[in-house]
């Protein structure tokens, strides 16, 4: 069974994303900072065209973390922040340019119908306006066997958490405090049977892994 | 120079007590959950009278975060919840029975003034009514050359860590949501020069430690 993995990075106070989010500030003020574990890593750097990094405790896990995603689903914030001026003359491509890190189809939760959107490296956006189960239905559809990546934000990860639909989440605890912003368990009385099954440290960060 | 040590447990959604706290529940609806890392350890049954127990990796942090701490400081409600019926007839003792686990001297910031209570085992317990400098200052004096533990509730962990007089912050991921109670880092908006120096991945818990 294709499974639904959701991995985020969290402050120390529990936000996945700053307050004031923006085209320029896609993860609100202070938030880039829960990504200061990762960007240096050569794991990382590779998926996105670069060179050089570094390799250390944080590697396998997110090798193991990126490993077997064929579809992603993602909220309309993450895909694109505010509605913008979707129009087919003009259309917003969200902030991930013309070559997106995701490779694979992905599925927007979004409450405006627009048609896929195809982008170079095998990207391609679908919006969904069905809701959760739909959209995970048509995810694991399109990974052909493989695993679906739950991307966020917040807002739709504590939906699946919620519905219980989230098979596999890993914490990635960064060393900071945002004092405001999206908050990911505000209202998730429960982890719905996910256990932690394993704990990694590393530098600049400490990994949980959930599964059910 | 004595340092002053703040070690805590903490759940996913950043509460170090569940709501309702009361002397049947000093950590609230669920908070006792936030210590299953810690009360199967080895380490933690001995200093509690008790035999037998587990060895794994937190077995090192655990022996590392106890050692040589000379007195320690908490808050009212960590020693003995509601304000009880104190005078020298029948001296409310707290929860912590008669010989409680500390065996040096502990100073409970209160506002009610209180002559010292001692315990066997050698806890003393010293009521300050003077404010977190003079309980430090007391406790430096007290630990002989040792360090001091800052032990808690969150109301008195945020008063030291907003004065920036933390010096080694150990907090222990555990893998529970409390939905409610009390958040540790509500209204700390930076962490004061505490940096993140080690991480450690073990059964049911992360442990990130920090240093200024």
């Amino acid at each position: 069974m294709s499974r639904l993995r959701f991995r985020i990075s969290i402050s120390l106070d529990g936000f996945t994303a700053g307050p004031h989010q923006s085209v320029e500030q896609p993860l609100g003020v202070g938030g880039e900072r829960l990504h200061d574990w990762v960007v240096p890593l050569a794991a990382w750097r590779v998926s996105h065209g670069l060179e050089g990094g570094e390799v250390n405790e944080s590697t396998a896990v997110l090798e193991e973390l990126t490993a077997n995603i064929g579809a992603t689903i993602m909220g309309r914030n993450m895909f694109g922040g505010q509605p913008g001026p979707w129009n087919r003359e003009e259309p917003w491509n969200g902030w991930w340019g013309g070559n997106p890190p995701f490779h694979h189809p992905v599925f927007v939760l979004t409450h405006h119908a627009r048609p896929p959107l195809e982008l170079e490296g095998g990207t391609a956006f679908n919006f969904v306006t069905d809701g959760i189960e739909s959209a995970l239905r048509q995810a694991r559809d399109a990974a052909h066997g493989a695993d679906v990546a739950l991307a966020g934000g917040a807002t739709v990860a504590r939906e699946y958490l919620n519905a219980g639909l989230v098979d596999d989440m890993a914490l990635s605890q960064a060393p900071v405090l945002l004092g405001a912003g999206d908050r990911l368990f505000e209202g998730v009385t429960d982890l719905g049977g996910l256990r932690l099954v394993r704990t990694t440290g590393a530098p600049g960060v400490a990994h949980l892994g959930f599964e059910r």
